[in-house]
């Protein structure tokens, strides 16, 4: 706790999935007070086929 | 803002989906108010080994 | 199936509510093909204290 | 209802995953009096480098 | 690991959310190998004008 | 894009969940490379009684 989870178009490398981890745990911990050890970092990855803004896919346009 | 996800299983097409987005982000606008280009729209695919119902998944029926 | 999770900011009225329960079924049963009986709609309310955009909530505003 | 997902490291076998639909079917219907039927369970699988505690990845211990 | 959310209507008690986080765990615990210190259960509580099956909210039935 | 969700416990003050917003933006953008005003931030609260760790909830110890 706290668990947060970070949802975004696929691509990304995984020096920069690494660092995102990292980089966001110490937010978390400095800013609610919850140690870094019980901070839970998910990373969930979009397809631009599954993903609309306005009604448009990324994937059509 | 509104974010829209919807979860199911996998296998409809792209055009399937393509439609999905703009009719939801529609229904989504329409009934809200809130315009178009402000509607998100996720789509989220399972496998039927992943999803279950009374206890027994699709991938065993 | 398919599961619908609609999040957005409280506020609408029961009404609104009621017609995007509606309306987005049907969107999503005439795009998917799958029968509306079967379609499940979530509606997820955010307060403006819980939701931010470049950083900023909505409540900061 | 109820919906019911269980997220975790990918890697169980396609019989754990069965079992673990099947039990958890009854641990909700028997606590919640929901009748089985009505119980509905997502298997979300993460990999280890998407999942992070204390700011560092599974992938990277 | 794994993290179980329960989603079901409100109106249980507080007896039978206690239950079903004990008796969840144990069968998460069980078929997957994971021991239960490591399982994490959260309930989310639906309102009946949030929740819709085949378009209509369970508070206009 | 990206989209954030923090899950934690009620109880931080309106200045911690500010702060919160704004630092894990600055994170995400940082390590991502999506520009700040992209990011989108959801703070979700959890009662002690809907949180459970090893089967047992936090109201409960």
């Amino acid at each position: 706790m706290p668990y947060v989870t970070v949802k975004m178009l696929e691509g990304r490398t995984e020096e920069q999935k690494r660092d995102l981890c990292e980089k966001v745990t110490k937010a978390v911990s400095e800013t609610t007070g919850a140690p870094e050890e019980n901070v839970v970092v998910f990373i969930e990855e979009m397809s631009k086929n599954h993903y609309a803004v306005a009604g448009k896919r990324f994937s059509d346009q």
